[in-house]
C-alpha cells in the first residue's frame, strides 16, 4: 500500500510536470526579463536596428505617391481594448466655442481638450507597458526606475520615429475569410502559407503587420473586443523575431495576440515575451484595410510616437507607401 | 395684408443689413470665412494641393536616411499656450503600476492615461480652430455645424498625412540673433533676406517653416510663451500664402504669428486669415534647431495628425529628411 | 416711417408666435419650460421654499447623533449612469506618489486628480440639466444663457446647501420585494399605501426619497444600470409635487423616473417636468438602506452640493438623522 | 488674590512656551508615523473623537436655521495650491449640449465632465495626503499599502461626516488687519489673544478654524497662492492639538500652515506633524468672511467628503449653524 501511494506521488509529480510543461512552454525557464545585446543603457530594444543606411534603403524603393493610412479614428464611443479594466474611455471636449455674442465673437475661435488612455486606437506599446517579477527590458527594476509618477526608462518619449520596410501578412485572406474566428490563435504555419502565396519574403528589421481581418469588424464594440480576439500564438511570434529577425510586430486586432491566453498563469504571453524577453515593441488596432485591398504587401512603414514622457503608449498614425519589389 | 407683409419683409432685410455692417467693422471685404476653390464640401482647404504626383515627386529626391525629429517632448510641467485662457494643462497619469504583491505581478503590467488641450506641444491647427463671425474655411456657419459636441466640420480627422516639400526659413540665422526679439513681426523682407542668404527658392505647395530661434528658450515657461512672441506678420503671411502659394505654414513659436496682436479688434488676425480666409493650416510649437544646425533648408516633410473626430487641433510629431536641391 | 416700423414690430411677434406654436408639437401646454413663480432671475425652482425658519424648525426635531450617510462609494469601475452616451467614467490617479528615493521622501507626499460625470455616484441634478425645446425652468432660452463654456444660468453653484425635512418612502418594503422589478413604473397609489403603512404624513416642502430596493444590487453595473430600472411614474412625480408640494424628489435607482420612458417622443419625461415644468431638482442614485433597515422614515435631511459653476449636477454625501415624529 | 491669578497666568505662559518648545526639538528627533491609539485597524485618526452623544450635544444647541456656506465656488481659472507642482487645474466641460436641429432637441439636455486635483477649492486632507519617510498614520508603509492605484489605507472614503462643535478663531480681526501679512507665521499668543477677545473657549473635540483674512483676496490668483501665506506655525498647531484637544484643524489659506517652511529639510511641517504624527486632518481653503463678519465664533460644523476610494483629499462645502454659548 505504501508503496503504491509512494508510485502513485511520483506518477503525480510526473503528470504535473508534463502538464506544467504543456501549459507554461519553453518559458518557465525564463520568465525574466532580459539584457539588452545594446547595451546597459539601451530603452528602446530592437528599435536599434534601424540606421541611417537601413532608412535611406527602404526610401529609395518608393514605388508611389499613393499615401495608406493605418490608422483609425478616435471618437467618443471608440471602441476601447481596457475600459474593463478601469482605464479611462477616449473624450474630447470644447473648451472654446464660438458662441453668439461673446467677447470673441469676431475670431470665433474654438478649443478642445482631449483625454484617453494611452493605449486607444491605433497606436505602439513601449517596452515598459509589461515587464517579468517588476523588471523590465534591459532588467530595469520597479524598485529604481518606477518613480513618483511612473517608470524612468523605456518610455514611448525615448523612441525614434519609425521608418523601415514593413511587411502584410495577410492571414485572414490566406485562410479566405473575413476574419479570423474568435480567440483564434495563429500559427508559423499560418505565416508561412500566406508569405508564401503572397510571395513575399521576410528580411531582418522589417516591420511585420499581420491582418487577422478583425477590423471589418470595427467599430462595433460588442464584436471588435480585445478579451476574445483572434491573434499571434506565441510560437508565431517567436519565429517572427528569433527566426525572422523581425523589428516590430503588429496586427489590426487590439493585442496582437489571440486572447484568452492559453497559459494558466500569463494573461498576455506574447506582450511579455516581445516586451520583456526580446525588447520588441508592438502596433496595435492597425487599419490595414487598404494595403489588403490593394494587395500591398511590401512598402516604406513610417510611424511616429508623441514623445509623451514615460508614457507605455502612444497613439500614432502610421503611413504604408509601396514600394518596389526586389 | 399681403402687401404689407411684403414691405414688412423689406424693411427687416434692411434692418439686418444695418446692424450687421454696424457691426463688421471697416474690413468688412475680409473679415468673413471664404468660400473654397474646392467646393462646397471642402473641409481641408490647402491640403486639397497635395496629390499622389506631388508626393512621389518630393519622395523621389530624399537623399538620406537621416530623420530629423520636429517635434517636442510632452511632460508634466511642459509649457502651455493657453492655460491662462482656461484651457488644460498637460497631464499623464498611470492606471496600472507594478505594485508589489498584486496579482499581476507576474506581468508586471503598467497603463497609464492621458490628457491635454489639443494644442499642446507641437501641433496641427485645423481650419476650425478660428472663424469670423461664427463662420469658418467654406463658409460654414456655426448654427449649422456647431452640434452637441462641436464641430462636424473641418474637424483634424478629415486631415490625410502630410507628405510634401518642406522649407525652413531660418530668419534668426538671418539676423545673427539667438531668437526675433520679444514681439518681433517678421516682414516680407526679412523672409525674402533669408531665402536669399540660404539660396533657397519656394514653390507652390510647399510647407514653409520659419524660425524664430524661440525653440532656445524652450522649455522655460516664463521665457517660451505665447503673449509676446516673435512670429510673423500679417504681410509676412500674405506674400507666403498669396504670393508664393505655400500649402501649410508652421514655426518655431506658440503661435506663428507675432503676439500680441496689432489689430485693435482682431487678437489673432493671422490665424483669422489663414484658417478662415485662405484655408491654410499651421504647424506650430516646431523643433527646428536640428535642421537649422545643419543648414538643412529643403527637406520631405511628414506629419500625420491624429484622426480625432471634430478636434481643431492635434499633437504631431513631424519628420524632415534632407532632399536633393534640383 | 415710425408709425410703419411700430406695426412691422406687431407683425414680427406674430409670426415668431406662430412659427413658434407650429414647433411645439400638440402639448403645448405642457412640453415647455415654466416660469418661476419666485421671479424672473430665479435659478433654483422650489429650493426656495427653504427659509431660516423652515431649517430651524427641522432642526429643533433632532432626535439622535447618530447619522445616517446616504452616499455611495466613489471608485474606478463603479456603475455609471451614462458611459453608454459618452460620459466619462469614474476615473482617480496619483500625481505623487511616496516614490523611495525621492527629493521628498521624507515628506513622502501623496496627491491625485479626479475625473467624472459630473452625475456620478449620488448626485444633484440642477434644472439646467434637461429643459424643453431649448429653454430650461424659468424660461431661459439657450441662445441667451448657453455661453462660451455652457450654461450661465441655473447651474449647481446657485444651489443653497439643502437642510429640511426628508421623509422615506420605502415602496420595496411596502411591497414586501428586495426590489422593485425591471422598468416597475410607481404608481400615486403604491407610494399612498407605504406611507399609510409607514403612518408617515407628507409637508409642504419636504425632501421625498424613495426606496425602489435597487441599491441592493449595487455595485454590479450588470444589474444596477439606468436602461430598464424601477422608479417613479410620471403621476407619482405630479402628485408629489404638485399635489403633497414636495421640493425634492430622490431615489435610489439611477434616473427617479422609471426607464425606459413611456412617452414616445420624450426619454425621460419626469425629468423635463420636474426640472424644467415645476422646477424640482433630482437626488439620484441616493443609498437608503441603513434608513430602511432602521425604519427611519422622517428625519433632518442635508445635502451640500459643491459649487461648480455652470455645472448641470454635483456629487453629494447627503446626511439623515432622525426626527422626533410630531 | 488678583496679582496671585496674574502670576499663575504668567508662569503658565512660560510653562507652556517651555513644553512647547520641548515638543519642538522632540519632533525633529522623531520625523517618524505614529501609532494610533485608536488600534492597529484605525484609518481615521481623530475623527474618533466623533461620537453619537458628541454629535447629539452640538445639535441640540442650534440657536437657528441661518446657514453659513463655508465653501468657495469651482470655476474654470480659480486659484490652485498646487499647478506649480505639476497637479491639474480645475477643469469642467459639456459633454451633452441642447444643440439646435439634434435628435434630443425636445429633452434640451445637458451634461458636463469635471476634473480637479482632489485637493481643490474648499477641502479636506485626509491622513495618507503626508507621511514622514514612507510611512502614513498608524506607522502604515507604502510598501504594504500602496497598491496598484494608490493608498488603500487613509483614504477620504474611509472618513465618516464631520458632525461636531466649530470654533472660529479670528487672527485677522484679533490684529486688526484685513489679512495677516506675507508668510506670517501664527504664534500661541496670538491664538490666546484672539480666543479671549472673541471670549470664546475651545474644548476637546473642536473643529478649529483659523481666520487669517486672506480670503479677502480670493480668487485673485496673484494674491491668493499657496507660496508665501500666513498661517500657523508649528507651535500654535501643536498647542491646539496636544494642548486643547482640537479635532481638526482649518483655516481660510491653501495650506493652514504658513509658508515657506521654517524647517530647512521638511517643506510642510504642520502637514506632516498633524497627518503622520498626531492623525490629525485639515480642511483648507475655508471661505470665513460671513461668519467672520457677523461674529459667529461657535457653531454646529458639517462636513461631507465625497467617498473618492483611497484619495488624499476631497472637496467639500461645509456649512455652520451658531449654537447657543453656554
Amino acid at each position: 500500500m505504501k508503496r503504491l501511494l509512494a508510485n502513485t506521488a511520483k506518477i503525480c509529480a510526473v503528470v504535473v510536470l508534463v502538464i506544467g510543461s504543456v501549459g507554461v512552454h519553453a518559458q518557465i525557464a525564463k520568465n525574466m526579463a532580459a539584457k539588452s545585446p545594446w547595451g546597459p543603457a539601451d530603452e528602446i530594444g530592437t528599435l536599434n536596428m534601424m540606421t541611417d543606411a537601413s532608412r535611406f534603403d527602404v526610401l529609395k524603393q518608393v514605388a508611389s505617391g499613393k499615401i495608406y493610412d493605418l490608422g483609425v479614428d478616435l471618437f467618443v464611443g471608440m471602441p476601447t481594448c481596457c475600459a474593463a479594466f478601469g482605464d479611462p474611455t477616449y473624450q474630447m471636449w470644447m473648451t472654446h466655442t464660438p458662441a453668439r455674442g461673446n467677447a470673441k465673437e469676431l475670431q470665433s475661435y474654438s478649443g478642445d481638450g482631449v483625454s484617453m488612455y494611452t493605449h486607444t486606437g491605433t497606436h505602439i506599446d513601449a517596452l515598459n507597458h509589461f515587464g517579468l517579477n517588476r523588471k523590465i527590458w534591459n532588467q530595469v527594476s520597479a524598485d529604481d526606475a518606477f518613480g513618483v509618477r511612473g517608470w524612468t526608462k523605456s518610455g514611448v518619449d525615448k523612441y525614434p520615429p519609425i521608418v523601415a520596410r514593413g511587411v502584410l501578412i495577410d492571414v485572414a485572406r490566406s485562410k479566405n475569410v473575413a476574419h479570423l474566428p474568435t480567440s483564434y490563435s495563429i500559427t508559423v504555419a499560418d505565416l508561412q502559407e500566406a508569405l508564401k502565396k503572397q510571395r513575399t519574403t521576410l528580411r531582418p528589421g522589417d516591420v511585420v503587420l499581420t491582418r487577422t481581418g478583425l477590423m471589418t469588424l470595427w467599430p462595433d464594440e460588442s464584436k471588435y473586443r480585445l478579451v476574445d480576439q483572434a491573434g499571434l500564438s506565441l510560437e508565431a511570434a517567436q519565429w517572427l523575431v528569433e527566426g525572422q529577425k523581425a523589428m516590430l510586430l503588429g496586427a489590426d486586432n487590439f493585442g496582437v495576440e489571440s486572447f484568452p491566453s492559453k497559459d494558466a498563469v500569463n494573461f498576455a504571453p506574447v506582450h511579455t515575451y516581445l516586451l520583456a524577453e526580446q525588447g520588441v515593441s508592438l502596433l496595435e488596432a492597425l487599419w490595414l484595410e487598404d494595403l489588403a485591398k490593394d494587395q500591398v504587401y511590401e512598402f516604406l512603414f513610417i510611424a511616429s510616437p508623441l514623445k509623451m514622457r514615460g508614457a507605455t503608449a502612444s497613439p500614432i498614425r502610421p503611413l504604408a507607401i509601396s514600394i518596389r519589389r526586389n
